[in-house]
Formats: structure tokens, sequence, C-alpha cells
């Protein structure tokens, strides 16, 4: 099977961190294709960089949806095209987000999130309350550091920050298990058990086996109420491929 | 002061119902301006039309910005540029479902939206969630009929449809107030009222009085937290407009 | 339009300040008017308080209800005469805190109070709850001054603790936006604004704003269902005037 | 021990009916005392009924607290006197609402509410919601008979329509336990219960058990935050019985 | 009447403990039985204690079911036992731990927990959000001592761990009531009160109550939906015993 | 890597079933083990019936924990077992409702669960809620048949009964996804996809999926606190197999 993910914003770095974390622990037989929009922001950071990522990320995902068996939005957000692709695809598609919730939900009664600046703490919680998952989310915690820092800061500053706010989420909080809670995390999920013994999720693993566990067990999104494939109406101004999911009726 | 509606969709046609209706709402003074992007699609009912028609949506905000003093999106969903918008701007937006619904708090124990497809139900009852008041909705009915349906199916129709699901929603779901559910229903409250004697709520005056009062309390959005205006960071393949909102460090 | 002011405790200087804040805030063409009534205490602080309020409040609205467009209680509480004057009344009735916190959800993603005594706290979470704002809501803080003091204290004290105890709010709590928590605190707001950067709802302006909002765009009480007319019953002992809003069958 | 009853409306046949009942379970050794002010109306079946009974009730009460043990409010509501009296008094204090769900609590995975007029519907939701029961609630179903109606209706009408809404509850609804909704239903429990094969919970007697059971263990309001004893504050154009409850720093 | 308390773990000297408070509290004409299994763990700190402790303590109960007329689960925690009870026993049954809330309810407007190792805290949230009264309950608090310990340390101790944590629940977390968390804990409730003013509900004395309470009042568990009784299944490779309770269609 | 299924009742028939469907599901390199235990009864339809089947399931377990790198309870219930071997492995468990449920999120907005008899609806809230994820859930619907009939009876006739549940969930819950509610239902979930149009989610090929995803993410129970390993204490009566997993201070 092919899974594919999508780096919603337009810093390649990204694209091949998470390429190389989801090969690596890809099933045999899983085909992992990354690949990232050519407009639109470096990082996402807020619902206006979301919003500028998503007609890049559409189409990205338009172009390629015959060739997959699965997608994943490679970006620790509530990001609403998850929800779009649900609805233009007949195949399962998840955030990374929602994916390392769910997997975290089997390890520990309560799971927080880990995450970078401080603007994202209410955007998670709204995450997790749309993910229905309040009750098992014991935390967010922000490092306080930007997404395109965790690229260039030195990696023990990384680290060490990362740490300190999941400590506080396990010792504080009650947390069992701990998300990291941005893509450009993905990795240190190793230095963050190993610092504090509790199981540490990262998202983009987290929706690769969700993904590779829907496909092989035959499961696909639902087309029947809220992702139903949406009726054609005239689009203009917009490049002739975002026609392309409409049904006729 | 000047309040500023933005018809999402690209049809003409409901942005003009839309600026009678507010024009004639509005207190002296007020001066309503509506508008409409160049480019997305006809009509919004789903999460993907939402996202094409969100470049649009902030381009026309964007450009709009600094001549007026309050933002309203016209559209009744939970629809993105609400969020966005409050994140680039400093002032007050709001989107005519949430506004619909707060204003029906103080005017009964429970309301009830009546919107168009079915599709619209979870939709709909996300965004009730979202906003935080799910105790205070009764139910989402729907009537069927398809956003674009309002405009060309006949008067009568239309109106029958909605008084049948406003019903239901009165006499089995306890609703003491009636939202009209889209954009395109505007003005037929009064019908409404009517024939079932309770209050019916269109989330353009709603919008319009909630952001007249805002505005005239001298309070705008708050910049702090969740709506902290966006680091700068490129934006590539995307028009420089977009740059504008970012505040560099 | 008139906007009848009910200060429901016995103390003029209250009333005269709100009828200050509410006038220099109201639209042109809107009438305030401020009244108290002539029993019961000089200040509310508890459920005792607020039903030894009731019945003169109850007299003072009823003798007016002919002459007015809508009716705010301006008591920070969930005071119970609000529901039974929109059971009472065909005309939109709202309490100040309501009307505060429903204003608060469109200027940011959560609000918080800040009120007088400690023993408020429990007794304005239930009014959250009660109106269904708990997701909005991120804390309920009090200054631990009585609200007498407000009057009495100097200036300067008032402020400051009112200013600490919303600087927690802002800043370990989550808050977006204050809510000043009690109509002795009216006026307040701009200094708060001043101090902590984040928008300042008072919820004298806020209830006038909502009703101003309500009566043009003529919606008004439901009295459907859980605020239909009260029927007729034998009331012994009391003054004839409670008799009058009683419907017969 | 002694047990105060208060019924707050002034209908003396209610009085009696709930003196009967409270006395026939009592346990040997309390005395039960069951009264209703000389002020207010002969039913309560609005907020404004409530309001209005509640001088005459807060009256009665202040004048026995020393004489008695414990207090039940025996009206079928959040009855706002339950609240003050817990405020004034260093007893027990509970309203016939709250007892009788709270005991259900142990007879049953989920209960329902039968009441009279369909307006207590939203009322009675508001009540089990203060009460923190949303969940174990499964529906509050009316039977559309006044309160009056109860003592003036043949009792084959009243106890058929009552055994109907209940059947309702527990077909539909998934109700494993019922609770009689009126004061003025007192009594007809063991025909439910024969008629549905479901344990039928009478306000009056929960309550008693609940104060008996309280007094018994040593146990009473507590008085440290939510129901701490009011501060003296001068009260205007009211008996000065009311002053009494308060303390004075 | 007489009500069966339940000791689940096997160490007689909790047994005895309880034995004496509930005797000490019961109404006159109460009989109370105290018993342990036989087979079983000495102590319950976990699930997996829980279930070791649920053959012996359902065969005990088997046993005694038709000599009392209540039983009580003197373990505090949401022990299995009580469900497996309510469905195989036509007479009401109760757990310490939810006797002791739901009486709480009654008496303050938060409820606090105070229990021994840390991890009782997910384990009795849990069980909290299963009596649906999460809204009532302020926090749980542990001491940090092992159930066992509660025998073999200074009472000296144990007394100032647990006052130390109900403090904190008052003072910090708003709590008006303690429940004392543990069945060892029995007997403690008055040093806690005078040390912090508050009332402090021993479980054992709530639950004796309200077993009383419902037995007088003639109520008893709903066998209709949730509680009905099991269908004959076979049982291989258990006792004989616990054949008994199936009813055969 | 090896999964162990425990099925927890005493039925050969249904462990065969689920080892097939398993093994049908499983990745290159899962090894798929079922058992059962000897002891407990042949289905589980009640809490009385889990309790009865825990001591032979922990004793099952235990004895195959070093053999196996994740444990899968193949009971559709919240079965008590799975929270005990969490306590005591170290390695990743699940039951298969939860499985289900998480993988049911993925897929739509809102899953229904199909369960056998209308016992284990109250049952299954109680699971769904205990899980975290009542917003979720559209509803549970029984079919009226018992565990032991989808054996026995015609496959015709158990295969209509569940489509027409689930049919009603569709149609009228607005469920997107369908849970297969028992154990016993494992292999129809692609009739009732042919019938509905929906995806169906077999607990067992969830549970699988999840349990194959967390081990080759290399993630595990978390040990920190609410499943941290319980301490020793003396056990009495019981097989010494039981003192194994526990850790000595």
């Amino acid at each position: 099977m092919r899974v594919l993910f999508i780096n919603p914003n337009t810093s390649p770095g990204f694209t091949e961190k998470i390429a190389a974390i989801a090969t690596r622990h890809a099933f045999p037989g899983t085909d992992v294709v990354a690949v990232n929009p050519t407009s639109g922001p470096r990082s996402i950071e807020s619902i206006y960089d979301e919003l500028l990522s998503s007609p890049g990320t559409l189409e990205t995902a338009i172009e390629r949806l015959d060739e997959c068996d699965a997608v994943v939005i490679a970006c620790y957000s509530d990001h609403p095209t998850v929800y779009a692709l649900r609805e233009i695809a007949d195949k399962p598609v998840v955030g990374i987000a929602e994916a390392s919730m769910l997997l975290a939900c089997v390890l520990g009664h309560k799971f927080s999130v880990v995450t970078t600046n401080r603007e994202w703490e209410p955007l998670l919680w709204d995450a997790v309350r749309h993910y229905g998952l309040g009750e098992r989310c014991a935390s967010v915690r922000s490092t306080g550091m930007a997404v395109l820092d965790l690229e260039t800061a030195g990696a023990e500053t990384v680290d060490n920050a990362i740490i300190a706010a999941a400590r506080l989420a396990v010792e504080q909080d009650g947390a069992d298990v701990i998300c990291l809670g941005c893509a450009g995390m993905a990795g240190l999920d190793e230095k963050v058990t190993a610092a504090l013994g509790v199981p540490v999720v990262d998202g983009v693993v987290a929706a690769l086996k969700l993904m590779e566990g829907a496909v092989a067990a035959g499961l696909s999104t639902s087309k029947r109420l809220a992702y139903a494939q949406p009726q054609y109406k005239e689009v203009v101004g917009l490049p002739a491929l975002f026609d392309r999911p409409y049904v006729r009726r």
C-alpha cells in the first residue's frame, strides 16, 4: 500500500524529516511518499497560516489521490484540509495530531501535548475538544519556541525545553503519555522517553500506523453523512483542478 | 462606524441580499459595506468549499481592513476565516452563525438552527460545540434543500420547508428560538415568526447588532493569546498581499 | 427606544453610576432609565440577599414594563428576577453578567470574570454553567473586597486589587478577555485595559448593547416554552400588583 | 430529632399531604413538622411564583430555625430558598427534587422525572444540571396537567397521566427509576411502581431520609465557602426579622 | 432491618473497624453485619486487587443475600462487585465511595476526596465520572501513604497527612466538604472537621444512612434495564454457588 | 511480533472465530494466538459475568505475558481485566470495544455501536463515557438477541437483525460508522457495509491493528501513574500465580 504524507508548509526540510521517520517505521510493503505544496507559508503557527497553506495542500492532494491508499496531513494542528480531504476522497485521511491522541488513549489514562509557541495552547485545546477527547487530555503545554526555531536552535536547547514541559505535564498534570505536538519534533520521542520514563507518541508514526491499519482492515472514510462528496457548483478564479472532486447530480 | 460584510461565496445575488438586510437594520450612523470575493465557489456547502473560498475572502478583507471598524463573515458556518481575521485584525470580527446563537441565548432557554442540506447538521453541531454553546442548542434541523435552491425554488416552497423544520424544532426538540441557518434565508424571519410565534434570529442582523455594540462600547478582538498577531514567515507562491498582516519581531 | 435598568440593591449611588455609564454609551435615540427598589438590602452578596431584593425588584419592574422596550437587571449575578421577568414580560430581558459573557465570546477564545468576595466564585461559576458557557470561561477570580467596599475604599486600592486579579486570569488562566464582575466596578474597564492590554467588558455596557440590538432587530423573549406567561393562581398576603402579570386561561 | 418541612406555596392541603407522608415514613424518634408561609401563591409553576413564595418561606424558616435539626423545602423545583437557607442556617437543608435524584442514583443507572406542566421541563433540566446530575438523568417528562389540577382532577385521571408519562420514560428513554416531580404527587409512588415494576422515588420521603441520615451522622451544611453566612448590610423596607441571619464582622 | 457490610479485602482489622463505626451510627432497629471474604488480597489498591477480591466478595454476598435488606461494599473505590450485586440482588446495594459523594452533595457546593496512594487519583476521578458527579467534585488529593500504612503508621502521622491534603482541597481547590477516601480512614472524620471546620463524610456512615433510608422508604434496586437479573448460562470451573443468581428463561 | 487474544468467555467456538479473523487480517510477521480461560461463564452479558470471567482471564494472561508483545481482550465490553492487565503488564493492552471506537473516529464524524441484548445499552454507554468518547458516539443500539443466539440462530436472522439496527443508527442517529458490538459478530462487517454503504468496524481487527501499530512504533503501556505496577500485598486463598505480577518495594 502507499501512504501519502503531505507536509502542508513549504519547508522541504520538514518534509524530509517526515519522510525519514515514516519510512523507518513502515511495515514491509508500505510505500511512504512525502510531499509539500509549492505555495504557502514556511511554517504553520496560526489559523491564518493554515488557510494560506490550504489551496496548495489541496492541490497537492488532488493530484495524487488516485495513486495512494491513505493520506496523512503532517501538521500538528486541527488542519482544515483533513476534513476537506475526507469529503473529497474515498480513502482514509488523518492528521498527525488526532492520530497521536487516539493512539495515546490505549497507552495511558490521560495524555498531554507538548507544543511550541504559547498561541498553540488554545488552538490545540480546540483540536482536543473537536476530536471529542477532552476527558482524556491532561494538559497542553508549550515550550515557547517557535516552529522554525526547532530547525535552527541547537539540538540540546530544543530537547531540554521539550523535556522540561513534558516533565511538568507528567508530574503536575497527571499525564501518563506525552504527545509531541509539532511535526518538527519528529524523532525526539526516544529522548523524552529516556528522560521521563513515559511513552511518547510521535504523530507521524501514529498516523502511519492508523492508516496502515485502516487500509489493511479494508476500512475507509464514510461518505454517508458528514463527509459526503460535495455537490458540484461553479468555482471561479481558481485552477480548474479544484473542480475535479465535485460530484455531479 | 463602518461594518464590512463579506459574503465568502461568489454569488453577487447573496451579497446584495445581505447588504439590503443589513442596511435596513443598521443604526443611524452605521455604514454597511457588503462585498464578495472574486474567486471561489458560488455557494458554500462543505469544508472543501470553505477552503476554496478562504484565499479570496482573506484577500478581500485585507484590502479593506483599514477602512472599516468591524468585519462580519456572512456565511452560516464556522467559517475558518473568522479566526484568521481575528488573528490579523485589531477590530471585532464575527460570523453570522455565532452571532445568531449568542443573541438567541438572551431570548430563550434553548435555540435550534434550521439549515439547508443534511450534511450541514454535523458541521453546524461542530460549530455549536466550538462556540461552547452545546447546552443551549436544542437541535440542528435541515430542510434538505441545497443552498443555491433557495435562490431558484419558488418562495413558497422554500418558506414551507423552513417552517416545517422549525416547527419540529419547537414542538419536538424544545426550542424557544429559531436561528435561520443560511445567509440565503435572510429575510424569512418574519414569516417564520408569524407561523410559529417564536423569535427567529437572522444571522446577518444579529452580527450587525453585535458589531455595532462592540464598536460603540470601544471593544475589539483580544490580541493577547488565542488571536495574537501571527509572526512573520516567508510565504511563497501567493500574492504579496498575504505578507502584509504578519508582525515582524 | 427606552431601556430600563434596574439596580436590584437599594444603594442609589450604584444606580447613579449605572445610569451615567449606560447613558454615556447609548446610541442616539436610546433613552436610558435607571431605578432601584425601595425595599431590600443595600448590596447583594449572597442568594439570601438576592431573594430579599426580589420582591422590590419585581414590583419596580411590573410598574414600568409598559413604558420600556427592554429590561436590564444590573447586578453581576445570575439574579433570579431575570428569569421571572422573562416569564412575565414580552420584551427582551438580560442580566449584566450574562450580557458581559456573551459579548466577551466574540472578542476572545476564553474570558475570565473578576469579582469581589470569594463567596462569589462558586456562585458565578454556577452562573457560567447556567448560561451554558463553561467551555468559554477560563476562571472566576475574586479580589476579596466586599461590594460596598468598592464605594468606600480609595480608588487606587480598588483599581489595584482588580488589576492584580485580572493579571492572574490573563497570565495563568489563559483569559483573552476580562469581564468586570460587579456593577460597582462600572467605569474601571479602561484602567484595566490600559494595564493589561486585553479587552475588558463592563456588564452594564454589554447589556445595553445587547438590548439595543435585540429591540432594533425586532426580537423579544420567546413566550413559547421556558418563559411562557405564568398561569393565574391566587396570591395571598402580597400587594395586588403581583397579580397583574398572570395570564387567565 | 426534628425535621422541618416547608411547603413554600400557600395551599394547606399540600402541607397536610406532605406532613402525612413524612410522618408515616419517619424513623422512630424523628419529629416531623410541616408548615407553609402565609404569603405567596397557591401553587408554584414558574420562577415568578418561586420568587413570590420566597419572602414568606424565608420568614417561616427563620422563625423556626432554632427549633429544628434539618430543613426540607418541599417544592419539586430548584427553589432558591434552599440555597439561601444553606447560607443562613448551620443545619442541613435540602429540596425534595435534589433529594429524590440523589437517592435515585443508588437505585438505578438513570432516572427520569415525571412532572406536571410542560413549562417545568426546561426548569427541571436546569435543576438537574445545577445539581450536576445531567449524566444520570434519562429524561424529564410532563403530563401536561397543572399543579392545582392534581388536587381537583379525579384520582384515576391523575394516576393514568403520570403512569403514561413514566412508561415512556422507562420504555423509550431508558430510565431505571422514576422520580415523582411534584410535591402534589406524594403518595402515588406505589401505584406507579405497581404499574411499571420500577422503583419510584417520592421526593418528600427521599428528603426525610437524607436529612435523618445527615443529622444522625452529625453532618451539617458547610459554612466554609459557597454557603458562608452572609455579612451584615442594611436592609430597608422589609420586616426586621430578615436582619437576624446576617453575621456582623 | 439488617444491613450487610462487606469489606472486600481480607484484613479482619478493617472489617472490625467498619463494624464498629457502622454499629455506632445505626438507627435503633438496624442490625449491622460486617464480613470479609476468605480469599483475595489484604488490601485493595489497584484494579488488579479489585478483581482478585471479586470472587470472594461475590461468594460472601450470595451466601448472605437472603438474610439482609441491603448491601454495602466497604471499599473506597468504584468496586465492580457493586454493579454485579445490583444485577443479582433485588435489594439496594451501594459502595462507600458513591454514598459519601452523594451525601456530600447536600452539604456543600463541591466536595473533594482525600485518599491514600497517588495511583488512586485517576481511579477515583474515573469513579466520580462514572457516578456522573464530575461537576460537584473539586479535587481528588492523595496523601501518598499506602492503605496498609494506615493501620501501622502512628495515628498522629496518618492524621496529619490527611489533614494536610484536606486543607489543600479546601483552600486551593474550593472544596466545601471532604470525603474520606479509604475505608481504613473510618473514624478520622471528627479530627479533620475539628482541624478545618468543614463537614467530613465517612463513607461507611454515609452508606449506612443511604441504605437505612432506602429500605425504610421501601425502595430497592431497579431490575428493569441496567441491573436486570442476568440470564442463565453454563459456568465452568467455578463453585456451583455462582450459578444460583442467574434467572432461567 | 506476537499478539495474544484472550476471549474471556469459555466458549471455544468464539475463540476459533476470533483466531480466524485476526489471522486473516494480520500483517506478515504477526503471530496471532487466541485462547480462552478454562473457568467462567460461556458468554458475557453482565457485570456479574465479567467478574466470573476475570480470574480465569487473568490467569491465562499471566501465564502467557512473557511470550507475547501485546494483549487483546476480545470481549465487546469495558472488561475490567483490560485495566488490570495494563497495571501488571509492560506491554500494550486493549479491549476490542475501545479499539473499534478509536479506529471509527478516523473514519467518520460519529459512530454507533450495534449490540445484542438491550441490557448492553447502558453498559456500553458507560464504556463510551469511560473511554471519554461520548461526543463521538451517535448511539448504542441493540438487536435484542442474546450473545449465544448469534451462534445458534440462522445466519440470515442474525444478519438481518444487525442490519436493521445499524440502519436506524445511520438514518436516525446520524452515525457515519458502525461498530459491531460483540465478538460473536466478527465477520459480519462486510455484509453490513454492503447493505448500508458505511464503514463497519470489527473490534477484533481494530484491536489487532492498534496493537500491531503500537508494537511497531515501540510504544507500550505507561507505568507512570494510572497503570503503575501494583505493590505487593499478601493474597490468601487464591493460586500462587496471582502473586507473580506484584512489585516488591
